[in-house]
């Protein structure tokens, strides 16, 4: 890493990071999405030959199935919101980097969560804190996101497109603090019950992805 | 994941996601499919130093060379389908957002499914229903393309670009049915041998990728 | 898989395959390759805690090290070769898709054949086999580079950029066949010794990457 | 690999590598670098079943996690003054091609570096070593970082936009080399405390992140 981070922004200001800027922004961002929502499959195991049955052993494994279809669905649906939020930017500015940078970082995370959920899940102990961190991987990840809406919404305006009007600016950070309630739910309930903790997460992401099929 | 999934869709309605939008399905797509395709390689293990040869040990491994291979075609020819399909659309709505993240998802699962099948093709116990998980996931990835397919082609028509024709159309959407075949019978057959599944497999690889030396 | 592969190449004639569709073939080789490229640390143990001290241990490592940097040098060189191999292309048709596909295939294969020759060099047994797996990985490569080369250069004339010029074709040609000899020789040597072979494909990365220095 | 590089690097002085060819240098190394950057999130295990509490277990893991995200802000940033490098440039040519090929290669390296330090910070044995890899494999990605920004700016500057002042080519080519000192700083410190080195790769990337909110 060079020193020239302020001079590159300062630098930023004269070669405003018009198009080009935001598509990098864009395929960097698609890159890491991408990337992590594969890794999940690593977090399905080979189950060691011998013993009890494949099925059995299969079965067995249900949780490492359910935590990949509850994740990769809830990594995909980020990633079409988050395609939806930097549709509206013009400009990207040095605070939208970083806010973005930081929630790559949730988002990067989350196969290693994922992966602890799906072993945890059906032990005595150790369940309800694989929950919570599950659920709270989430939850971290749409506060970023939040923050991200809310201080382009609200913060940078100038960054928008200028067809984005203040009522709709206001009404999307709403309905984005809104969506932090599940996971403030999911994560609440992870010391009651785990599976419930993992219920609310899959109820979310399905709810999200169904809209299409009730449209239509 | 951020509560405004709504909103963004109806969002969409006024920020019609043309160009740019169908540029990154296009490009977080290929990011999923060139990830799978190349975790593949994971399954390819290192034997373990000491006891018989190296060249005993590689020998041994011809499953995992061949599912490997086979798997690489496969995928390869799934992101070309999936190029075919994306360049007839114009644009993009919800609806193909979803249909296309479901079908990375069972893309996305094919390291782990092509692992299995190479893991347990020889074992006397597992072999059957590991081909048929095999078979099964092309199977089930097969479907939803279908369904992508079905969904563009015929019930979103004003996704298209003006020169798709409607009898193309029919006849494209026709086709992409007739491709599950021989997924259906090579899980059929998993039970009755695990070799034939493979084969089939492979053979639609091939088959797949040949024409061109044939159209010289 | 669907069935349509025939379709939608037919499909693609009338649909001319220009910009977009080669911007997605380069995109997804793009993304294949920097996987490959980026696996290639995986290969890179943490060695366990205990025993010797953690710096005798990374001294034993260093064919890993060596190993590392040769192959990551060597895809990069492909990388951008396939580059401006692309970049004389105006069109791509279903036989570069699938030529292009095999290259990729190829090159996918290299963080496992990297990993094999890192785990054997220092084995009395298995090392020269080993070696010869890692030369014969790259000739492989190079052989469909070069099949890839001919095909577009001499056989698809018509999808080449009109300022590629008819003795520029052939001379290009003829150098990707010289590209073939370093690794024929570095494949005859393995069974004679492997740290030769390793020292030739080492040899190769380096020439074709500092011309940069002398050109200054 | 080809033998025709060179042929192909004269070549492209007919074929001036514009546009086109500097989106897939960029396309490339987002994806490297994307895919450093997730790949950070395989060195955090997940514990063994049984034992001590899992809550433990996770507690004695924080080095994994501190390493985590210090490794994977310092890699967002690197990736944001890439970007910021790279729109300077209207033109690239061969030595930028290989001088970026070597950046991506010490970037590609952060993923083992991370994972070293994180399994030695604690153990008395080998601390010292690990923490000085680490903090020296950051210093290593900074100087490739740097001669890259000398080349470009200093040495090549007709490859450059016409906007960019040679005054600022010195002062941001300046700026670069001072980026250098706190990695040779942390990089010595390793042979005295471990944990100040990783101290001061953390503060690094905390500095350079946090500007925006300070501009606010």
């Amino acid at each position: 890493m060079s020193g020239d981070i302020a001079g590159e922004a300062a630098a930023g200001e004269r070669h405003p990071p018009a198009g080009m800027s935001k598509a990098r922004l864009e395929a960097f961002s698609d890159g890491v999405i991408a990337i992590a929502i594969t890794l999940l499959v690593l977090d399905l195991r080979i189950p060691h030959v011998g013993g009890r049955s494949l099925g059995h052993k299969l079965g067995e494994q249900w949780p490492s199935f359910a935590a990949y279809v509850i994740s990769f669905l809830t990594i995909g649906i980020i990633w079409i919101n988050h395609h939806a939020a930097l549709r509206r930017l013009r400009l990207v500015d040095h605070s939208v980097l970083i806010l973005n940078l930081l929630l790559l970082l949730t988002i990067g995370i989350l196969p290693w969560s994922t992966a602890l959920v799906a072993e945890y899940l059906r032990q005595s102990s150790g369940q309800h804190l694989a929950a919570g961190v599950y659920a709270g991987s989430f939850l971290l990840m749409s506060v970023v996101f939040y923050a991200l809406q809310h201080h382009t919404l609200l913060r940078r305006e100038h960054l928008l497109h200028d067809d984005v009007r203040a009522s709709d600016r206001a009404r999307i950070a709403r309905r984005a603090s809104g969506g932090l309630a599940p996971y403030v739910l999911a994560s609440a309930l992870a010391p009651v019950s785990a599976y419930a903790t993992l219920a609310i997460c899959g109820a979310v992401a399905v709810y999200y992805a169904i809209p299409f099929t009730l449209e239509e």
